[in-house]
C-alpha cells in the first residue's frame, strides 16, 4: 500500500514540495529509514539524524533546508503531533479481518450485521443485536443480546459487550475491554460499617456481623460517537439509568467506570483511572495515568488531574489539580515544597525555644 | 416478565397499599418512568419528580402520602437500599445462555456437569472438572483440568479458571477475570538488592547483574460459596498452600489478589485494589478503590480503608484507615490540615527568628 | 509423576541424605505433609512443625538434626527461595494442552507453527505467523497477522497478542494478557489544555472547546528471551518505533506499559505498575505494586521503588525511591516522621510567639 509523496501531502493538508511521485511504503525515525520510507523529523533536534539513514523524503518544519540534508522531496507541517495523526492514519494497516462473516460464529437468527461487516471466528451475537455498516468485529468477541453497535465499529480480540447496551459510531475498542459488567453495589440488612463512617468521619458504634446482599445492575451502558476503549478497561452497568460516555471521549487501557458513572464529551481517561459509582464528570476533562475518583461526586468541565491525583470531593469548572487528596496543582507544588524543608523548619524551631528560654531566664534574672 | 404489584412487595417483604393488581414489567427513575414501570422514589427528596414521569406505583418511604402524589399503589420501605436490593433481583432477566450444551463447547469426557447446566459457545471445560448444578457458563470460558465449581455459579464471557482452583456455591464471575494465573515470585541465585534494602532499609551494597528465575506455583487457588469476582479481576495461584477467599466476599473490576493471600469472610474488595503476596486479610474488611496492600501483612476483622490507601504494614481489628502510608483516618485528617497550614508556619517561624534576633541583640547591648 | 528423593536433589544441585529412593509425589507445608509429599521446612522455624504432618522427608537447612526430627531423608538448602525455584519447578504439572493442534482451531495457512507445538481449541493464528518450537498456546489465544513467538513459549487461555509482534525464546503469558494494543496518542487541531499547562505549570489561558484526533499506532512490540507477563496485562505498540521489553524481565498482572516505553533487561514490574507512553526504563528495575511512571522520563538501572511510588522525573541509577512525588526512600521516611511531629510544631511555635510577644513587651515597657 505505497503512497505518492504528494498523496501523503494531500491527506495531511500539508505543504510539499521536490519529486511528488517518489513512493512511500511506511513512515520510520530518521535515521533507520529505508529508501521507500517517509523520515519524520518534525522536530528540529531530528534534522541532524535524517542523513543517516537512506529515506528520500522527510516530514520537516516549515522553512527546513530540505536539498541540503540530501532529500528528494519534503512534505512542512506546523503542528508535528497533528501531522502525525493524518500520517498515521494513512499508513495504519488496521486489522486484518476476512470480509463477511467467519463460518464458526455463532450469531442469533434476531440478529441484524450491518452491510459490509466483517466477522472474524469465535465471534458470538446475541438475540436482538444490531450491528452497524461496515463494523469489523475481530475474533473471540462476544456481543449480548440487545446490544447496538453503530456504524464503522473496529471491535477487536476479545471484547465483552454486555445485554442491552448501545453504542454510536466509529466505536474502537482494543483487545479483551469489558462493556456492560454487572456494577458493584452491595448492601447489608443493616446499617453497614462504611455508611457509619462517611457520617461520623472515622468513628465507629458496635461492629456487627452482616453479609451482602447484591443489588443488581438493571440499568446499560450508553455510549456517544467517536468513543474508544481500551485494552482490559470494564465500564459496568448502571443500577437503574445508564453509565454513559459522551461523544469523543477516549478511555486508555484498564480504565475503569463504575456503576451510573457519567462521563462528558470530549475527555481523556489515561492508563488504569478508576471512578466509583454514580459520579460525574464533565466536558474535556483530562485524567492522566492512575487518577481514582470517588463515588458521587461531580467533576466540572475542562478539569485536568496529574497522574495519581486522588479526588475525594467536587471539582469545580477548569481547575488544574493534583495529589492524594487532589488540590490545585501550585498547592500541591508548595505543599511538596514545605514537606521537603521541614527538617530545617525543626531545627530553627529547635534553636528558637533555647534561645528564648535563655532570654526569658535572663529577663527573669535581670 | 411483568408482574403484580402485590408479587414485587412481597418480594420485598414490604408493606404494600392501592391497587394490588397492577403489573409491572421493570423499574424506572420517577421522572422517567412509564405507566409499567415502578417509581424508585425511597428517598423523600425524589417523591415530587413521581408528578413528571407516569408511573401508576411508586416505592416510597413509609408515611408518604402516596395518594397525593398521583399513584393508584405504593410499596413502603425503610431501607433504601435493601429494597433496591430485592427489586433489582426481582427484575434482573440475567444473561441469556440457552439451557443445555452448546455443540460448540468443548468439554473433556471425563468432566462432571451437574443437572440443569447451561454452557454457551466455544466453552473449554478440562479433564477431571466438576460443574455443580444449574450452574450458568457463558460464551468463551475455560475451566481448567480438575477445576470444581459449586452449584448455581454464574460464570460470565472469557472468565479463566485455572487447574485445580475449588470454587463454593452461587460464584459470579463477571467477564474477563482470571481465577489462577501463576504467581509472581522469582528468586536470583545470590540475594537480590531488592532483600538488601528490606533489611537496610534503602542502603544497598555493590549492585551485581543477576538473573531471575522463577518460583512456579504448584498451590491452587480455594473460594468459599457465595463470592463474586468482577470484570479482568485476577486471583493469583499459591506456591504450595491455596491462595483462599472467604464465604461472602466481593471482590470488584481489576481487583489483584496476588500467591498465597487469604482473604477473610464477608469482605468487599473495590475496584482497582490490589494484595500482594502472602498477605493476609481478616472478616468483614472493607478496601475501597485502588487501595495497595504489601506483601506478608495482616489486616484484622472489620477494617476499612479510604479509597487509594497503601497499606504497608499490619492494621488491628476495627481500625478505620486513609492515606500513604495508610494511618488512622483522624491522624491522616489532621495530617493534611496541618501541611495545609504549613504555609503560615514558616512565616510565623521566619518572623519569629528576626524578632528574636533582634531581642537577643537587644539584650547584649543593654 | 513422582520422584525419588535422590532426583530431587539432584534438580536442586543440593545435598541430600538418609534413604534416596523415598517416592515423592509433590510438596506441602510441614503440618499438612502426606507421607508421599516431601515437607518444606527450609525456615528453622518451620522444623518444629514436621512431627505435626507425616512426611518421611523434607528440605532442611544445612545443619538440621534431620533424624531427630523423626524424618527418613532430608535434603539440605543454604538460599531457600532458590531451592523452592528448582522445587516447584520440577512438581510442576504445567497446563494440559494435548499435543498437535486442535480441529476447532483457524490457524491461517501461511503460518509456520514450530515442531512438537501444541494449540488448544479456539486459537486463532493469522497470515504469516510463525510459532518456535514446542510452544503451547491454550484455548482462545489470538495470534494476529505477521506476529512472530520463539521456542518453547508457554501462552495461556485469552491472551492477545497484535499483529507484528515479535517475541523471543520461553515467552510466558497469563490468561487474558494483551500484546500490542494500539496506544493511546491523540491530538487536537490546537494547542490542548495538556500541553498549556504542561508548560506554565498549571496556569491556563481560555479553553477552547476541541476534538481528540487519533494517532495511529504503526510501530509493534518487541519482546526479548525469557520474558514473563501477567493475567490481564497490557502492552501498547509504538507509534513509529516498537514498544521494548528486555530480556529476563518479567510483568506482573495487570502491568501497563504505554506505546514507546522502553524497559530494559532482568527487571520486575509487580502487580498493576503503570508505564506512561516513551518512557524508558534500565536494566534490573524493581518497582513493587501500583508504581505510576511519567510518560517521556528516564528510569536508570538497578533503581528500586517501594509499593505506590508514582514517579515524575528521571531517576538515576540504583536509587532506591518511595512516595509519590518519589523521592529517595531515607528522603520519605524522614519527611513521613516529620509531618507525624507537626501537631507538637504547631503548639511549640503558638508557645514561643507568646513568650516572644511577652518578651518584646516586656523589652518596650522597660
Amino acid at each position: 500500500m505505497a503512497q505518492s509523496l504528494e498523496t501523503i501531502a494531500k491527506a495531511l493538508e500539508a505543504r510539499v514540495a521536490g519529486d511528488l511521485s517518489i513512493m512511500i511504503a511506511s513512515a520510520s525515525e530518521p535515521h533507520t529509514a529505508a529508501p521507500d520510507q517517509i523520515a519524520l523529523a518534525m522536530d528540529p533536534k531530528y534534522l541532524d539524524k535524517i542523513r543517516e539513514g537512506r529515506a528520500r523524503a522527510a516530514i520537516v518544519p516549515e522553512g527546513t533546508d530540505w536539498r541540503g540534508l540530501g532529500l528528494e522531496g519534503a512534505i512542512f507541517v506546523t503542528r508535528p503531533r497533528l501531522a502525525m495523526a493524518g500520517l498515521s492514519k494513512a499508513f495504519d494497516p488496521g486489522p486484518e479481518i476476512a470480509p463477511g462473516i467467519h463460518p464458526s460464529a455463532v450469531i442469533d437468527p434476531s440478529a441484524e450485521i450491518g452491510i459490509g461487516a466483517a466477522i472474524g471466528p469465535f465471534v458470538t451475537i446475541g438475540a436482538g443485536v444490531r450491528i452497524g455498516a461496515r463494523a469489523r468485529i475481530a475474533s473471540h468477541v462476544s456481543v449480548a443480546e440487545g446490544a447496538r453497535v453503530g456504524d464503522d465499529a473496529m471491535i477487536l480480540q476479545g471484547v465483552r459487550i454486555g445485554a442491552r447496551v448501545v453504542i454510536g459510531d466509529r466505536f474502537i475498542a482494543q483487545p479483551n475491554a469489558v462493556i456492560g459488567a454487572d456494577g458493584f453495589s452491595f448492601v447489608t440488612p443493616e446499617k453497614s460499617g462504611v455508611e457509619e463512617i462517611r457520617q461520623t468521619l472515622g468513628k465507629r458504634e458496635e461492629i456487627r456481623e452482616q453479609h451482602w446482599t447484591r443489588i443488581h445492575s438493571l440499568g446499560t451502558v450508553e455510549i456517544g460517537d467517536d468513543v474508544e476503549v481500551g485494552a482490559n478497561a470494564t465500564i459496568d452497568r448502571g443500577t437503574v439509568r445508564a453509565t454513559s460516555v459522551g461523544r469523543g471521549t477516549k478511555l486508555d487501557n484498564m480504565v475503569h467506570l463504575g456503576h451510573n458513572v457519567q462521563v462528558g464529551e470530549d475527555c481523556l481517561l489515561c492508563g488504569q483511572v478508576g471512578v466509583a459509582g454514580s459520579t460525574r464528570i464533565g466536558n474535556r476533562v483530562v485524567l492522566a495515568g492512575k487518577c481514582g475518583v470517588s463515588d458521587n461526586i461531580f467533576i466540572g468541565d475542562d478539569v485536568i488531574a496529574g497522574g495519581g491525583t486522588n479526588i475525594y470531593s467536587n471539582v469545580p469548572n477548569g481547575r488544574v489539580i493534583w495529589g492524594s487528596p487532589a488540590v490545585k496543582m501550585e498547592t500541591q507544588v508548595e505543599a511538596q515544597k514545605n514537606i521537603r524543608r521541614l527538617g530545617r523548619l525543626f531545627t530553627q524551631v529547635a534553636e528558637l525555644r533555647e534561645t528564648v528560654t535563655r532570654l526569658a531566664q535572663k529577663g527573669d534574672t535581670e
